[in-house]
């Protein structure tokens, strides 16, 4: 069973990502490092000790769709009553709507222990904090004033509706339309799929904020606006009243996350028999400025996916290693004890463990790294802010696609750590590998990501944020060089062989794209963004041993250093020579 | 849906495994290239006309226990039927008792696509195949001529049951008892798990092969035996008669081939009410002399399960390849149609789908080569029967891991190429990836084949075996270098370095292991195999290349060779200097 692990959390946030230091340099004047322990501490016994224990069960019985409502499975409507009373909801929520407006780095740790615990429960309060925080940006005083209030403390949950058949990563192509009622009021048609909480009973209404085109808007994403949908729309007294025209036609039957309902959302099409048919919106920002309400939210949205691959592989390392420690098959080297061996003692399996355990480190590091940069582009002024922003940018995509890749990786090597067991269902190892399989696609595939990375985020400031970002890194490999620690082996060196490569394959990319190379650069994209989180994930690791000096999280570092770190070579081949043979060789794919 | 891949299949037999020179070599007597060909398209035939179409419905209902007996999904008995009838059941089998006695590299092929088709379907022919195998070799002939026709026809199945709760890859931890019942027979009484095809509705009888202990037993491996258990006692005309005493208790519910029956089976519990207790065995061989049983049967069992890596990528690429074309997003680089562009034409998702089809080719590469070996190893005699049985011993452990930890990685590739849709268990993408990840972990985890390689097989004539192969797959390097082709690329630099990777960590092993550092050698092993493969599936796709001069052959050898290759330099990295810093940081797993 998942026990959170707040002491390597604690560690990755104060020693890695700067959180002790920034309370030091007053960057949060609400928080002491004893809030930051207490709220961990408790936030990981909530999750270990409430949400974990209904994991099993959820994903065994699923969200069930019967008559367009949806019943959750058995204990989680109480489960969800209880995360919103001891306040989980209104963690990072707006203050002056009843949140406690904590920074994004709590909020990601607690995160993550939502998700180790159920990656298919923490998803709703996901999508309802990404509601609140599009609604809070854009919407007018009075959408706030009726929403926010019971968004934030969790009464009423939110959703995002974006994808339809034809338009996934595409959103350009999207046909939903919403047409002016007169009054101020719109009317949405359409369908939207993939809605995730669409339908279920955990609250008495659902807040839907829908993308959909205006009869006169313009083509492409220029033409998209943003509405609020409400499952009921509020009365005057703001409770629930009459029955808006939207509803779950279906539920997707999924590889994972069972008990998350996948819905699909009908929009207008008269369900609602007593009145006019076309779903009751009101507009949020501007008509036909919708994308860029979307996009105001994206970073945090693809940083909460990337917290998902950090919790399922810390839930598969952890249900790994508590096997391996029981398990006894075989002889190991050096074991001397009575019959056969703990697998534990089996280099391989060793080899194994500390691969998933090195890799969860790493892509929390580097995700926690991008929520530090977040909040301090929030805590300064000016230029830091600007700073920090681009940090920030820069981040977001490795921090939403090495973690998800890692994710499906360490649950992988999970399964087969379990051996026969892992491949059945009661373990508890293959429900990670199947939940984990979701997160490199949604919020953009892990390929979109990747181009983002190259494509957009590379050339900010003609490319000398990320020169000084490399920089920085160099910084952390010179002092595990200069700590003189015999225990290091060769990571200095190995962190600094991964720079080089990210050095080289940055500059390479950024020539090619400049210079209109695109397919270069664009074949090229995903095996950077893996060699950027390598290397940033060395010096993150390096970063911390040097900090903390205990003996485990050196020995961790260098196992990634020397055993893991060195892929950065074979793909900085890949970035560099790469691309001419996959042109060649895709003339075959038609 | 599936379509045999009949040419790229004959090309990787003749051009690369040597199937077309054996022949003309004359190792084959009784096969013409116009015979290959006609039995490779009708396998194709049946596997995609026939068994691929009943896949889905397999895993949607499973097979389902009620009162100890298994139903199978609607239409698979009927199935079976149609593949009996065929004669694809004797397809191998040793002509004495009916079969068409082929060669392996055929019955490997064959394999392939009915795996492809149906891993779950086609589980069930390979267990029996095995079981075959193994009598043939061991029993006595009255057992022989009682059980054999019906096998290897496929009127009866067989089982093997060797796994225990206690004892998975430990076999010296078996308890399952056999006693002598006096009259020649004995009784068996225990418990065996994850027994595949254990219990079905497909045919009137199953023969079961499972290992036990007598009382008198030495302890550890060397007091095995190995029982003839079937469920019906053949009567005096050979039809199924007096029930026997072994049941199947229960059935796991696992992540993947729900259409295989995964049974716990019980021997001699005293179901049976009409007979003493006690499952009525015949021993198989000599008493104690049970595991070399297994053993001559081992090398077939593996590179059967590494078909199923081969075969799952497969699919999962056709898969991939053909919603690639079909679906639509976006704009694509040099896509000057209407709309959006297929996203076939964009550079990331044609370097996941190269990489898939890459991957797949050499895996199939090397499988074939290792039955190449096995088939000449029965062709030829003295020295040259010794040289490939030893090449076959040494390929074996490579194609069974490596093939099987290639199809989970394409067949996760491939859900992500589908994007949302790949989640979406109706596409058919989600079931290849929970198929697969079984592979890698029965008939020996592929940490086991790496620990085999190293140890066991590397040492071969002092090294010199391996030197040899090393040696060969140099010509293949040389050979591309000496086409002068410019469509080549840098392929032979590549191959060749990679080969340079192999040859230092194969003698780094080597020496590690005879200076008694086990550590190093265990610890290196599952990386060494892994290099291994990608040297090998390198060099093979080069020769293939070189021999078709195809276009699209040499562009998918190039983007092998210069894409995917390199990662021998990270893997050489691991073996060589990785051991260190896992001993290390395993200090801390307890």
């Amino acid at each position: 069973m998942y026990r959170a692990p707040v002491e390597d959390i604690a560690f990755a946030l104060n020693d890695i990502a700067g959180l002790s230091a920034a309370i030091e340099d007053g960057a949060f004047p609400e928080l002491t490092p004893d809030l930051v322990e207490a709220i961990l501490s408790e936030a990981g016994r909530f999750a270990g000790e409430e949400v974990a224990p209904l994991a099993k069960a959820g994903d065994e019985q699923g969200a069930r769709l019967k008559d367009a409502a949806v019943t959750m499975p058995d204990g989680w409507k109480d489960l969800y009553a209880r995360w919103c009373e001891g306040g989980w909801n209104a963690l990072s929520g707006p203050e002056e709507f009843g949140g406690q407006g904590l920074p994004q780095m709590l909020g990601v740790a607690a995160l993550e222990m939502w998700n180790s615990g159920s990656m298919a429960f923490a998803l709703g309060p996901t999508l309802t904090m990404g509601a609140v925080e599009a609604i809070e940006k854009h919407a007018s005083e009075e959408l706030k004033v009726l929403y926010l209030p019971k968004m934030v403390s969790g009464e009423w949950m939110g959703t995002m509706n974006l994808t339809e058949p034809q338009a996934g990563s595409d959103l350009a192509a999207l046909r939903t339309r919403a047409e002016r009622a007169g009054d101020g009021t719109y009317r949405v048609f359409g369908q939207k799929i993939y809605i995730t909480f669409g339908e279920h009973d955990f609250t008495d209404n659902i807040v839907h904020l829908v993308l959909a085109r205006l009869p006169d808007a313009p083509a492409g994403t220029r033409g998209i606006s943003l509405f609020l949908v409400p499952k009921f729309l509020p009365d005057e007294q703001g409770n629930p009243g009459a029955r808006n025209d939207v509803f779950c036609s279906s539920l997707e039957e999924k590889l994972g996350i069972h008990a998350s309902p996948t819905c699909t959302m009908i929009y207008g099409d008269g369900f609602a028999k007593d009145r006019e048919p076309g779903a009751v919106g009101f507009l949020v920002g501007e008509e036909n400025k919708g994308l860029a309400c979307m996009f105001t939210m994206m970073n945090n949205a693809r940083l909460a996916v990337g917290m998902q691959g950090v919790a399922i592989a810390e839930a598969a390392w952890q249900k790994a290693h508590a096997y391996a420690i029981e398990r006894r098959q075989g002889k190991a080297p050096g074991f001397t004890g009575e019959g056969m061996a703990p697998i534990v003692l089996h280099p391989d399996v060793q080899r194994n463990l500390l691969t998933m355990k090195a890799l969860t480190a790493a892509s929390r590091a580097i995700a926690y790294s991008c929520a530090h940069a977040t909040d301090m582009a929030r805590a300064k002024q000016g230029d830091a802010a600007r700073h920090w922003q681009d940090r920030a940018n820069l981040l977001t995509p490795v921090a939403k696609a090495f973690p998800t890749d890692v994710g499906v990786e360490v649950a992988s090597i999970g399964v087969q750590v379990h051996g026969g067991m892992g491949f059945v269902e009661e373990t508890g190892a293959a429900v990670l590998y199947r939940d984990a399989r979701i997160a490199p696609i949604y919020e953009g595939t892990n390929g979109i990501q990747a181009i983002d990375l190259v494509v957009r985020k590379l050339p900010t400031g003609g490319g000398d944020h990320v020169a000084g970002y490399i920089g920085e890194l160099r910084k952390d490999a010179e002092a595990v060089r200069a700590s003189n620690l015999p225990e290091f082996g060769r990571t200095a060196e190995k962190i600094s062989a991964a720079l080089d490569d990210l050095e080289a394959t940055t500059r390479f990319l950024m020539d090619s794209h400049e210079k209109g190379y695109t397919h270069a650069a664009l074949a090229g994209a995903t095996p950077y963004l893996r060699l950027f989180a390598l290397a940033a994930g060395a010096a993150y690791l390096g970063r911390g041993a040097v900090a903390s000096k205990a003996s485990d999280r050196i020995a961790l570092c260098r196992f990634f250093a020397e055993n893991l770190a060195g892929e950065t070579a074979a793909l900085r081949d890949r970035v560099v020579d790469g691309a001419d043979s996959l042109a060649e060789a895709a003339k075959a794919l038609g």
